[in-house]
């Protein structure tokens, strides 16, 4: 769907939608022929919501692509996740959960090994062992430039994600990493004015970088590559008239949220009830609401099948919580799949619930991977399913006579 | 699917498909829980037809997309219904049900005040009542010029749709309201050759208003804006072999079938027994049927539950008489959903049956939302379903060896 074709149709109204993004949700049984985590879990309230609702399954980036939480997160708010990928650098801070802004300049970073005339001897440094990289990123850390702000964030061993904040900063940044050894590391070069002002920022940054560890061994340097920013993304309020805010406790979920024009709403605390809270004390003030679940995904990639249930279950008393707000409309999914049984992130398409008054009830008292799949929503983009929310919210009218 | 793919792959066959469009045909339970109007409807023709066809739920636009009969029509006629944007000018008057025809040229209309001078005091004339507009329209009707026919008919108030009916006129047209008071109107320009004959009709007509509106008060001139044609469509003979019948009451949707090649077959009457009896008159001569039920959208917009229920149901008797001139294939579905609890066009997908003796038929003897949802064909988009017609009449040969 073209952006300008939507915006046409894009009407106003006094409707409140929820969307409740359990990360990581979809599921497998812990043995063939079982229950999935979701199915297992004890869910009256999803349950009973899943009666009056049209069930589905979400897929973010079509069949057999499993996708990170970026991507994930992009298509579950309504934008393509291929057509606005998000490159190496932004990925590598979104990666260790930095709260990436939209005019952030990130890259990748590597601490290294250079000799006494700053040619490169180990571009890896030995492969430092991560705790040492941390002590070494809060030394960079301290360096301070004027008109900017710096951030090193250890990703693991000698990687760590590198992030430039300031204003009119171009992303067009060449490498420093000659991706050799025997040579010195290469000048930042911008390929454009504001770009340019990005690499005199890296260089300059480099060369304290250089003195501060002039004494450290092995990585006595840092090269970097792969500069870019967050795609730029029509926001929420522009695209949908939906004055729009983001619950989520960590750093990437905000970011992604951010981008989409959504308003960061502070949580007093880092439970999912403290998320819930912070729910119903800004009911009144906007009408979108994206709540993230980070725990799901935490333990689907632990692979523990039991602790995912339990926080699915802890999840589902609290959507009591969200519906005595009575939102017009209710989206419950996941931004992709993480099943326990594979430790990691999956294709497989995610369960997906849509609650509203105008809605095909599918009368299926239950919200499930097998239940969904009986829905009438079929597998669906997860960049359609904001389509439907508006639809049912009232915000999008007729096209043509 | 590219027109130059499918032509190559397009053969004829000794088969006729009969469609069967019931207007805004998907609904909505009256309360929560319930039956939807076609789940209600006592129809066993039609149940009968199902326990032996494909079913499933047709897209016009995608999820969340309420369209308008002429999008939704071009849709299940097979063509996308945004590519081929049907524009305002266009719009107005196949709004008011006037049969245009795809050489008309289009515009919207106000009847507009003017001083003495010619300059305008007021572009809506007061917003006149509609019987009063009704009586103006009648006089310009009577306004008569070489070559080319013209039509107004009044919309609502002051504003009204105008065409041109002739030969070789183009759209191109320029404005004649200026969009604000206190200036006279513009003189129409055409931006290429064939427009500016057209332009020069529209300023002679103008000129012929002028005089023959000179002694009304308040609206004693027009204005015209958003001139345009239908888009140009490739026709069912060439497109897909098909010598292509239309049976409707109402000029609008004469006018889309029209556009897409099909012959308006004449109906003597206006019940849904007319149309059918029709079908009949010419089953021999023709090897494709469109055929157009009004009254469940009309019923679909006025919120009246019972009513549309009593037109599915009427329908349903007639649909014996269809099957025993034993078509091919059928299909049976809506240009969009008009549920009565919405009292409007609806996003929600259609109900769709493809009967023919080569469907895998899904075994369920019922017609409905919920059982279309169980059917095989998943939620298609309406344009594709024309392909699977074909397909089913023999009419699409083997892609490669």
């Amino acid at each position: 769907m073209n952006d300008d074709f939507l915006k046409k149709l894009i009407v106003p109204a006094e409707t409140k939608i929820f969307m409740l993004i359990m990360d990581g949700l979809g599921g497998l049984p812990k043995e063939p022929g079982g229950l999935t985590e979701l199915e297992s879990a004890d869910k009256p309230n999803m349950n009973a919501l899943a009666l009056h609702s049209a069930l589905g399954l979400s897929s973010p980036a079509g069949p057999g692509i499993a996708v990170g939480s970026g991507p994930g997160h992009l298509a579950i708010f309504g934008y393509d996740p291929i057509e606005n990928e998000i490159g190496r650098g932004a990925l590598e801070a979104l990666g260790v959960d930095f709260e990436l802004g939209p005019d952030d300049v990130a890259a990748r970073g590597n601490f290294c090994t250079v000799d006494e005339n700053g040619i490169l001897i180990d571009r890896r440094a030995g492969r430092i062992a991560t705790p040492q990289a941390m002590q070494l990123a809060e030394i960079l850390n301290k360096i301070r430039m004027d008109g900017v702000e710096l951030f090193i964030r250890p990703v693991k061993e000698h990687r760590f994600a590198f992030v430039i904040r300031g204003e009119g900063l171009g992303a067009g940044v060449t490498k420093t990493d000659p991706l050799t050894d025997g040579v010195a590391p290469l000048a930042a070069t911008g390929l454009d004015a504001p770009s340019q002002r990005t690499a005199e920022i890296v260089n300059r940054f480099i060369e304290k970088v250089r003195v501060a560890l002039a004494d450290e061994q092995p990585a006595n340097m840092i090269l970097l590559r792969g500069f870019d920013k967050l795609p730029a993304l029509p926001k929420y309020q522009d695209r949908y008239g939906l004055n729009a805010a983001a619950i989520a406790v960590n750093g990437m979920y905000k970011g992604v949220a951010r981008l989409a024009g959504m308003k960061i709403l502070p949580v007093d605390g880092a439970t999912i009830e403290d998320e819930f809270t912070t729910l119903e004390r800004y009911w009144n003030d906007f009408d979108f609401f994206y709540l993230h679940i980070k725990q799901t995904d935490t333990h689907g990639e632990d692979g523990d099948f039991d602790r995912k249930v339990r926080v699915i279950e802890e999840v589902d008393q609290q959507v009591a919580r969200a519906m005595a707000l009575k939102p017009d409309v209710v989206i419950i999914t996941g931004d992709h799949s993480s099943p326990t049984s594979l430790k990691s992130h999956s294709w497989h398409p995610v369960p997906l619930l849509l609650f509203s008054k105008n809605v095909r009830e599918d009368g299926i008292g239950e919200f499930g991977e097998r239940a969904c799949v009986r829905g009438s929503l079929g597998i669906m983009p997860a960049k359609d399913v904001m389509l439907l929310a508006l639809a049912n919210a009232g915000r999008i009218s007729k096209y043509g006579a």
